[in-house]
């Protein structure tokens, strides 16, 4: 009844967050817990706030083992690493959702011009994002779990786009990511005294989540678009906003967007539309995708501001959702935690 | 078969807490939100994290009304205002949590010395600290839940205290809170330009929570003691870190101190002792005290840390485990989230 | 053979700040200080940095003795209340640098649109961006110091704008602000529970620094153009980031992009062109804009990053550098600290 | 006239500091920057606010040639350098400020406990604290630059402690830094995840700085005390804020305690008394140790509270003051900045 889940990559950040999210959720049971580095050590000396939670022993991944205990088989690894072990943990009989980049790519040459050379890419996948490939995921054995940016800039544009409202050449998605997302590995970067009171743009034209917005964008447009991608890092741990600026191809008002927007998620749980622009504090803590827009009548654009936690809709959240859905169970089963506020 | 729950105080951010914790609980129904300033509004207008969860109206408080609809009554309101209604809304029926200062002092001198003039002072009510009075707070028809410093600092001392093998006339406690502890109106002293990246003690020897500390660790002691309390506060939003400073009457392990802390509190749901020093983000966003020890030999001193997250803990999900035991639910019930970290 | 120098606003975050640097100046004294709520106190009550360093006391201003004890006022003082009392301290002889927006408009109605009624519409006037208008400033009365933002952004984009290369229509300038350019006044949205660890787009397509920068960058054009400006606001103290997105009319590269901002900036003493974008912690402390710049080739794409300390180089630094040169001193006096990393 | 000094160790925090404080200092030119790992690099590679300030290679050290070329040299560098380099370069004909522990105790057998092996132990260094030794650093050619966190500690208490007022038995230095105090190299303690919102007690018990307080006060009680000191790691970058708990020998209000420090302090152009406890950003950005007091009557308890900023009077700064002294100079030239509020 109560399906078995493990967890390989239990040592990072979203491994952290699967564990969090999972040890309360009523459908599944913890059977196992993966890393190499991390290998012996008890889930709860790396993850503190699990202590008296879990004492669950992080093992070495032996994946035919692991295909074989699992309905499920979260790969919470860098890239380049569920491409080599996946194909083993399906022929277990296992499905598997990835939370790295290794299968969220139509376009193999994409992948490799962004990730390096792929050693299984026949596997068939499905790109994790509920919203718009809900009935597909039902069916998957294998899905990849969407980028933290691209969840939050496609949730963002998919209905003004799908309604070809908008000018397709000059998409500026600027957006904005807690530290957090830069997981579990101290770096300069993210050393605090440079970090804390910092803000910055990385890679700022070349960042790999840029082709996967382009990739999903194409779609919903039905044509190949580029979106112009900048990142930044903020010196908060949690949270991603987003925002886009479209120049519209006519003179439209919010009301008339945000109808388009309600419309469009009229049935998703996760995502919410406001009158307001959502900020980070609206959704940390929780599953929401929360969306918002402002008009700038004198240049004809459209200001769509997204937010998500990166580390929940933007990551260990999203792939709960995509297993509830795998699963047949109640989508928003142990998602249902508001954030916290303040 | 399930409670119905009231919160007066709705618009602060003990009222936040409790909606986030109560919206998910399985025992309890939300059945009203009051409050005076934000009466009218919508909960999800003050509180955006709520937007699609919760669409309650906030009303202006009647307390003939809130004590006959509900079975148990939160007061999340400002010293001074439970002591006026908490009469009218026990005779309607319901019990009473009260989150402020109103019912937690023994002696009427104390409490009007800090606090000022109380109008009901007859009423029978539990200090809430359920590791201390869990089979009163059973029985209770009104709880005095306790102040977030004093839930920090007790849970650190009473094993130590009552073991009796501490000098009592040097009991240090140096305690530092979040922000979030000052409540939801904005004020210099909270203002981002000044305490974003300060530190300052404040009330460094006169603050309210210190009396209550010192009423409870003499009933401990079974004698009269004043410790030497001085908060702190800390440019970050949620926890509460504890740093006690007490002299040991003999030589002592590390390990002999443990053991101790392990008895006392072997049956709690809530609080765990550690190996190492606790830290904050140990525990925020969820409902645990987190106690740990480190031995100075040179000066028979122990430092004991403990860490809470103000706002649970310390305060919205202490009165639910409060809740809970009221109304013989799994004392565990809606505060099982493991906490967020990072 | 020294200046003499007032401040009128001394008790906000520009007036504590043109203090900290005024106090260790070589060419000037200062010897006024004036505020409406805080008269009477002694500038180190208001800010505690200056303790030991100036017991001047706050006096109600007199604006006819203030134009005659002074070579130089500066007027720190919220939009509105310059533009009724510059044209007395004119009148009693001194210069006035005004750190508010009352006379940064060259055009009467957009200053109405946008701040309201103007009551000293005919005075003359010089935008104070060294960068742009040295020359007018030597010989000017009245200062218009800029805004924190126009600063960042006209800086970034000048030198492209002027060289023709880009398209004028779409240019968004997506800016972000640590929460001291929200000045001394406490607020909800500076509320540090709620500011702390939050990210928001604020005004975001209605801000007032908008037509100021599109005032700029019309005057470089040589054609009326209007920038697509948002605002965010940071969870850290001080700094701006400015990040702008431009289309280039052709293919181009970084080096060619860098040459041109280089050699427009040759001689600026307070502008540095970096190879790698510059991040918010290259500058705080100090009076320089730094600007970088990447390029998006897919999309013809230019990325100008600037940074600022918003109350250095986007307010009081950058008054202090328009005073030097009105007082034909080494443009550099007083603010040559390279800022603070860590 | 203009003495020549140079920096080993100038890729720290500690170096960083030291050069932007020293590039405009009048009295001094830089002559060389040295340092390991970073030799060949340009300054401002390491530390970017250089740019445009100093474009000074830092070399490889030869302490040779160190040792000729300079008047003064600081040796900014880790724990058990300076003790290996310091006699060539002394014999060179400079004279050496080590802002490491190296030489900052009169008994080796400490030093060894808590640093491991000293391979110079000869030779004769003077505490570089100017409130305690200005005579003896004027006359120095070795000058060990004190820890941060005694630095704050003992300017707290010498007052107190000289003039016999307090029982030196229970003497409580609850301290707490910033991070900046950890140095420049990554650590899972200072990954902005982590450490952004966190707050912890660490080396709670034996800190190495715990010895360097306690020879100290030891000197200035007149016989061999040691206080119980525990440190914290607070989520800001700069800053250092001690809170003393003593015990009064008799009843004393805060204006007899506040009267004593006046007066022991002064002469002194760095340490403010106030009338209300300091906080961390009274202080940030200058060379000020500032102190305030409250006294807790029912306990007979003083609570001193120091605030320093720990790479300005807590390193760098008070390193500067010590050069001032030993050449002769203004003791506050080069440090007059106010810092920086907000």
């Amino acid at each position: 009844m109560v399906a078995k889940v493990s967890v390989v990559g239990a040592a990072g950040y979203t491994g952290s967050e699967l564990f969090r999210l999972l040890v309360t959720h009523r459908g599944v049971n913890i059977v196992g817990a993966y890393g190499s580095k991390s290998a012996g050590k008890c889930i709860s000396e790396i993850h503190p706030n699990l202590l008296g939670i879990s004492d669950m022993r992080i093992e070495e991944p032996n994946y035919d083992k692991i295909g074989k205990e699992a309905d499920i088989v979260f790969m919470a690894t860098p890239h380049g690493l569920a491409m080599k072990s996946t194909p083993g943990v399906l022929k277990g009989g296992a499905k598997v959702i990835d939370l790295s980049a290794d299968y969220r790519f139509d376009k193999l040459e994409i992948f490799e011009k962004y990730y390096g050379k792929h050693v299984s890419p026949g596997l068939k996948s499905v790109y994790g994002l509920p919203e718009l490939y809900r009935e597909k995921i039902k069916r998957a054995d294998l899905v990849a779990n969407p980028g933290c940016y691209p969840t939050a800039a496609i949730l963002s544009l998919a209905p003004l786009i799908k309604s070809k409202l908008i000018d397709l050449n000059h998409i500026i998605v600027d957006a904005k990511s807690g530290t957090s997302g830069a997981g579990a590995t101290p770096s300069e970067i993210t050393h605090h005294p440079l970090a804390g009171a910092n803000f910055l743009a990385y890679s700022a034209t070349t960042h790999r989540h840029g082709p996967e917005i382009d990739q999903e964008l194409s779609k919903l447009a039905g044509k190949e678009i580029k979106a112009s991608f900048t990142p930044h890092l903020l010196p908060i741990i949690r949270g991603i906003l987003s925002t886009a600026h479209v120049f519209l191809k006519k003179k439209m008002k919010k009301e008339e967007i945000l109808d388009i927007y309600k419309k469009f998620y009229r049935k998703e749980p996760f995502v919410r539309i406001r009158e307001v622009l959502p900020q980070i504090n609206f959704v940390v803590g929780s599953n929401y995708c929360d969306v918002g827009v402002e008009i700038d009548a004198d240049n004809n654009r459209a200001v769509l501001v997204a937010t998500i936690d990166n580390l929940i809709k933007g990551a260990a959240g999203q792939a709960i959702q995509n297993m509830n859905i795998m699963l047949g169970l109640d989508e928003a089963e142990g998602l249902r935690d508001p954030g916290m506020r303040p």
